[in-house]
């Protein structure tokens, strides 16, 4: 794999002012010389061969096709030396105006002259295989690609900076040296002068080992929402203002992602961060406004949406009176994580609105008008109460974990909890031991030190191509 | 303006390995300094005040939050200095990971540390404003952006070199010397002597200039195609295979294009190329499909869909007899650019096919199937040779104006023929010379030597953010 030299267009697909092609491998530099002409003083161009490209220079000039000679489009080049580029490898990167045609024909010339298309997630792969950067750097740059906030960014720097490494290299260096402690003390178990000294041990990895574990377990925990977003689905029956509120919610605090085309998937979604938390609010509005003959099916795809949410958000038209449909609807939410919405108080009866809260007797419910306004203040301080308890982001300068990570720490957690029973309860070394080595491994795997192949496939298919 | 510092991210929006933020004016390198910290030898980064940024070489580092202090992203940042830039005005790149959150953070603290959101088209545009490039290159950066097909980026990278304002200028250069010898042939029209050399001029200004401008207007009409691509819609009754052909022709031939999320606007379209032409196929597929209610609407869309279309595929199921309905279309049609194709013959009765041959009584009835692919190639080359009649590209040395450029072509034409035309019937000197001050003037409008303003706003808005 080292051998061979990748190429790929580097930047999202779509018209724009700039598009990278990228190419890494030893043949990066010759390929640019066979698809480059450089700019000298004055205006005339010439090939690269006769003046050398120095490393991390940008240089001027146009990309043509070698096979016909044409003329492709004007460019940038840069050339970057192995080892000091991203893969390690000598990587050359072409930048020109982003078309889809123009930078697919920039990439047919490279492939032409050598590269081959590099797989989802090549790029980062060599950077982890020539060690530069580890396995959670890796994942780090796929979380700051797809970060839906701030937060999620700032989490993604970390990490991409190597703090979940040095903390699980901490906790996994102390394991080592405790090992050999326990080793001797096991040893020595017979002799009471010892005893003394397994106790502090086991307090020891009590304290330095398993409850730093569990806190990057729980750092994992409390990020995930900002990672994932919080998925919030609008329910209710046509007409009671689900379209309003949306728009309300969304009108304020919508972040630029809402307006980039491709962001919506197969159902109308919004992103908007509330205080930082991303959330994503899906409307099921419409579903209930079918005519009869599909009726059936949007109720059904309505409560599958509502199935799959972490928290909804139910609209009930305050202007008319409950239906039988929406009682038995509002029953069925009781066990979910719901927020009901009293809507349209500006056209209400009050003491209708006062009935209507008497009758769903639960916690979470709130009168708004989604069309002046009212009450969608009160309405995002009890969404974010009910999300996010604490203001999780400070506390964690350990690191924090994706889900692949803190299940190997979950597993590296429980090995470690064996091991403190066996102990305790005088089991042989042979065990202990063995558990120990277990839990030792299963954290070098955190960062990649102890994978296998067929895992880092898995992990860097995830990324999009010319990553 | 030109003391202003603009920025904007310069890729697509989207999720990508790379994504670049771009920052143009006097104030870019010492933006660069507040949100960039770079990586010196070893690992240790420090900001860039110590050591200065020099000008065309690529910096590994962080980019920071300048308020906050925190880290945003890893980078690469290129500083260009003036004028040897895109703008000609001191530019800096930062190279950062492309999420849409990471890419707004990072354009935030670029804006914080002092740069103004640049306008749609605006980089461009002082490229413009500052001497780089002259208006056909600026237009030709949007036609290299949106080219569908290699031809297209072949012609934008032609017209980016200047090639069509060489044409013009040459054009130009030699109105101004004839309308000097004009000057002096007129004044001394009434000696006979000089009657013989009014007619060569006469017979120059045909040769080496209508004919001239007339080729570069012919350049633009032939060229319209690769440019624009070429509308064709499949239309027909449901069930008579109009999906199915939509496949075959896809299947073999999509471009890029079709593959990406975001191509494709209102309407069901797929992308292809025929030898190089662009096509925009349009599928009118299902509109016919839906129930009685709305039957209305499909039919009027579909109506709209067929109006608007260049061209027409109307197919006909040859497995059953003509509908009453297919026969009042097929009627319509015959007085647009229809191409028949009578379907199904796979499983057709050869005779029922002879029948419908005739009963359509058109020049381009093709029998086919889109099952098994028959009939399709001969498909493709009725539609070529519909669509296109010559291989345009090879004659186009000239350069191929656009649009906007053809109109002012066509008029400096009129003007010219006009002055011809007084010139031959003797009017005064006065009216022939001003109709050739006119046209000198709008050709020099062709490249932006004379334009104002309000028209580069126009043209530049057409431009998206961060070109």
């Amino acid at each position: 794999m080292k051998h061979s030299t990748i190429a790929a267009i580097s930047t999202p697909l779509g018209p724009g002012g700039i598009g990278i092609i990228r190419i890494s491998g030893p043949e990066a530099k010759d390929i640019l010389k066979r698809v480059f002409i450089r700019a000298e003083k004055g205006s005339s161009f010439h090939r690269g061969e006769s003046n050398p490209f120095r490393s991390h220079r940008v240089y001027y000039g146009k990309i043509i096709d070698p096979h016909k000679g044409r003329l492709i489009d004007e460019a940038l080049a840069i050339y970057m030396k192995a080892p000091k580029s991203f893969t390690r490898e000598d990587v050359v990167e072409l930048q020109s105006h982003s078309g889809f045609v123009v930078l697919d024909r920039i990439l047919n010339a490279v492939i032409d002259s050598g590269a081959l298309i590099a797989e989802p997630g090549e790029f980062t792969k060599r950077a982890f295989m020539n060690g530069r950067i580890d396995l959670s750097q890796a994942e780090a740059v796929i979380d700051m690609i797809n970060a839906p906030c701030e937060a999620a960014v700032y989490m993604a720097s970390q990490q991409m900076m190597g703090i979940l490494k040095e903390s699980v290299d901490e906790i996994r260096s102390k394991m080592i040296s405790l090992r050999a402690q326990l080793e001797v003390e096991l040893e020595f178990s017979d002799q009471n002068e010892t005893q003394m000294g397994k106790d502090a041990l086991l307090e020891s990895i009590q304290h330095e080992i398993l409850q730093k574990i569990a806190r990057l377990v729980q750092n994992q925990k409390e990020a995930a929402i900002y990672r994932d977003g919080v998925l919030l689905s609008i329910a209710g029956l046509p007409n009671v203002g689900k379209s309003s509120l949306l728009n309300q919610l969304v009108q304020k605090e919508t972040a630029i992602v809402s307006e980039v085309p491709g962001t919506t998937r197969d159902i109308v979604r919004e992103y908007l961060t509330i205080r930082g938390v991303p959330i994503v609010l899906c409307d099921t509005a419409g579903l209930h406004d079918s005519l009869d003959p599909i009726e059936c099916l949007g109720v059904q795809k309505a409560r599958k949406q509502i199935q799959e949410s972490d928290n909804i958000l139910f609209v009930i038209d305050a202007s008319r009176d409950l239906l039988e449909e929406e009682k038995v609807l509002i029953e069925s939410l009781k066990t979910k994580r719901t927020l009901f919405l009293i809507n349209k108080i500006d056209i209400a009866d009050k003491n209708r609105v006062k009935k209507l809260e008497g009758m769903i007797q639960q916690k979470w419910v709130l009168p708004i008008s989604a069309k002046t306004g009212k009450g969608i203040d009160q309405l995002k301080e009890l969404l974010l109460k009910g999300i996010v308890e604490s203001d999780a982001i400070k506390q964690m300068d350990a690191g924090i974990p994706n889900l692949r990570q803190r299940q190997l720490l979950d597993k590296a957690y429980k090995q470690i909890s064996q091991c403190v029973q066996d102990v305790s309860k005088e089991y042989t070394l042979d065990r202990a031991s063995e558990k120990l080595n277990d839990a030792i491994d299963t954290l070098g795997s955190v960062c990649g030190t102890r994978e296998r192949e067929d895992l880092y496939d898995t992990i860097f298919s995830q990324f999009c191509i010319g990553k």
